[in-house]
């Protein structure tokens, strides 16, 4: 296991700011935007039931109209690359069924021994929710795997931008996700910052430790 | 900027795991701590509002009342650390100011010059949601900072659990949040595994790429 000293995390996620301006020359090397990839797939959720899907939109065209139905910010088309965090719009029993059968293939188990789990997901999800507490409850989700790119990003030295200020219902129809049942929740645009960027010298605004961490 | 290799990234990820028990004699070094909790003070918030706090129980006597509330999970007891994810229950115009004055103090500006920010952010979260709105909103922020320690955690070689199995008006109620104007969302218990821990030996669950990851 080879893993990092914390001043080492803490250089990068100092080095990383919301980047307003990339390069739009530039562009990720393969193995580390498959480590993106993966390190989404990777990400924990809850139950592990990944309600979600990654859109990784790299047709310029496509860029162009989500940049329309995002206020023309321009790291919709200039970064290097750009991923449509969705969510499952519902979660019916058919998904846990789906979810069911891969844990039994995963792990070479008989559907029948996962009876007790499936139960708890049912009871907590299918039934303890209506269908706009399930929707709610998935697009929590999605800003786990949001965080664990951020960081992933900002340790292999990648610039990022994470952006909520679009318009869901344009993004659902441009990338045809409704028939898909899933919902355009945020957005990460990942690549490297310009160097006309003056955000990038800004200091970091953040509350004092004392006033966010507090100890119990 | 000391970057890591994406093949580094992704083995800690692979390591990590939901730890289902803990090895209750280990405590994580201070540094390390320190690192983790300067890491959430970090983590980027939809326009950087930070409408959250991040509540470090390390109280035993408070620990076993949390427990019980937590349908009696042993990490919240045995795990060397407890971090309660807790989100601001609305955003008022004093929040929206403070941060105005929080920003004018770190970057030297007069607030003044920040009305078309404010501007923004009154629209956008004042504004545009009701108090549900809003509440629901400060909620699914707070799983960006989850993301962000579950990485930084299995980067430094710690293991982690995130919890949403518990009862949040319990917790408010144990830790007093309501009066603070906080909501508990989401819990995560970081230590190291117990040698006697089964699921640490399970492989990983995670859906097919090409299932998850979609390309356009």
């Amino acid at each position: 296991m080879k893993t990092i000293e914390p001043q080492q995390l803490l250089e990068q996620l100092n080095w990383r700011y919301a980047t307003k301006q990339f390069d739009a020359g530039r562009k990720i090397p393969a193995d580390q935007w498959a480590a993106i990839e993966e390190a989404l797939v990777l990400s924990p959720s809850s139950l592990g039931l990944q309600a979600w899907a990654f859109v990784v939109v790299q047709d310029p065209a496509v860029r162009e109209e989500l940049k329309a139905a995002s206020y023309g910010q321009s790291q919709i088309t200039d970064a290097s690359h750009l991923v449509v965090f969705t969510a499952r719009t519902d979660v019916t029993p058919s998904d846990v069924d789906q979810y069911m059968d891969r844990i039994a293939k995963v792990r070479g188990v008989s559907p029948d021994s996962l009876a007790g789990f499936r139960g708890m997901i049912e009871g907590s999800v299918l039934q303890a929710r209506d269908t706009a507490g399930r929707a709610a409850w998935t697009s929590r989700q999605v800003y786990i795997p949001l965080g664990v790119l951020l960081t992933s990003a900002a340790l292999m030295g990648l610039d990022a931008c994470p952006m909520e200020g679009f318009d869901p219902a344009a993004y659902d129809r441009i990338l045809g996700l409704a028939e898909k049942g899933l919902t355009a929740v945020a957005v990460a645009t990942v690549g490297y910052r310009s160097t006309e960027d003056g955000y990038a010298a800004l200091p970091k605004v953040r509350y004092a430790k004392q006033d966010v961490v507090l100890h119990v």
